[in-house]
């Protein structure tokens, strides 16, 4: 495997010596959701790394073969047991450091029915004030919540875009448009 | 490379029996805009295959590093010279037979100014009755387009989503939620 452009090509790319088959590398998309019932939401607490341990929402990488929206379904089903519907997109971030786009919807969750998935510790609803916010595993979760309980208060809904990138420190920074 | 399924994991994957590195394989997204200028829509004619020859929107695979906003952007520059600014989310379709998510913006074309890009035979400003709609490239820009133009007679902008697949008798099916 060599890296290099390929004719007709701008950026180098994993080439293969032998077939000369081009091995693209792109952004993956992470697929999850809030999974809403009565006024609270459902996190789970991670048994894999990174972050084994902290509260997130449902979300994992989405697979071939499915729609963005089952994708989200699909991993609040492995992850909580949850079976969620009425998915809408609530927020799309880009992940610029580390080449992902997160696709978050809001998702009514089914008879507040929920169980401990293979990948989780500990699953449980959350109303607004028992979030464990300092406890959270990874950014994109805490920026996806904090915009959700204000609009919750708010009582209207809009469609969140932005990126989280690394500063010159290396700090995770969020741009919101 | 076997093809396996690897401990923890649910779905067979590609495996590297020297290595043991696991290559997953993901939907793509292809990041696109709808530039606007004064009531029209810049098209570019493909000057490459797929469908070689035929009317398309500006769009293409989103890059490592970059954000999804940031790629449709580069696809305008790529394939069209055009600046587009002001970049929202108006349509996010997946296309499962293909393991492609489509996402397009809508964008202000900068001044109206457009060139042939390299990957382009013609680029063209069109008003509503002028698309060439039995020569448009792909269904999801069709769909795009139609919708759009319906939403411009009515005066607002919603966001779309919805599946294209193949139906039974190998025909792409469009699903709208």
């Amino acid at each position: 495997m060599t890296l290099r452009i390929p004719a007709g090509d701008t950026l180098p790319r994993h080439v293969c010596d032998a077939c000369q088959t081009i091995h693209y590398q792109n952004p993956k998309i992470v697929a999850g959701c809030i999974p809403e019932w009565e006024g609270r939401v459902l996190l789970c607490r991670r048994a894999i790394e990174p972050r084994y341990g902290y509260w997130t929402l449902p979300a994992g990488f989405m697979e071939n073969g499915e729609s963005t929206a089952a994708a989200a379904a699909r991993e609040a089903l492995e992850e909580a047991e949850a079976e969620v519907e009425n998915l809408t997109l609530y927020a799309m971030y880009s992940l610029t450091h580390i080449s992902q786009v997160y696709l978050m919807f809001r998702g009514a969750l089914k008879e507040g029915r929920a169980g401990v998935g293979r990948e989780s510790l500990e699953v449980k609803l959350f109303a607004e004030e028992e979030i464990p916010w300092e406890e959270l595993a990874f950014p994109v979760v805490r920026e996806t919540l904090r915009r959700y309980f204000e609009e919750c208060r708010q009582g209207s809904f809009g469609l969140h875009m932005g990126d989280f990138g690394r500063g010159p420190d290396g700090r995770v920074i969020f741009r919101r448009y």
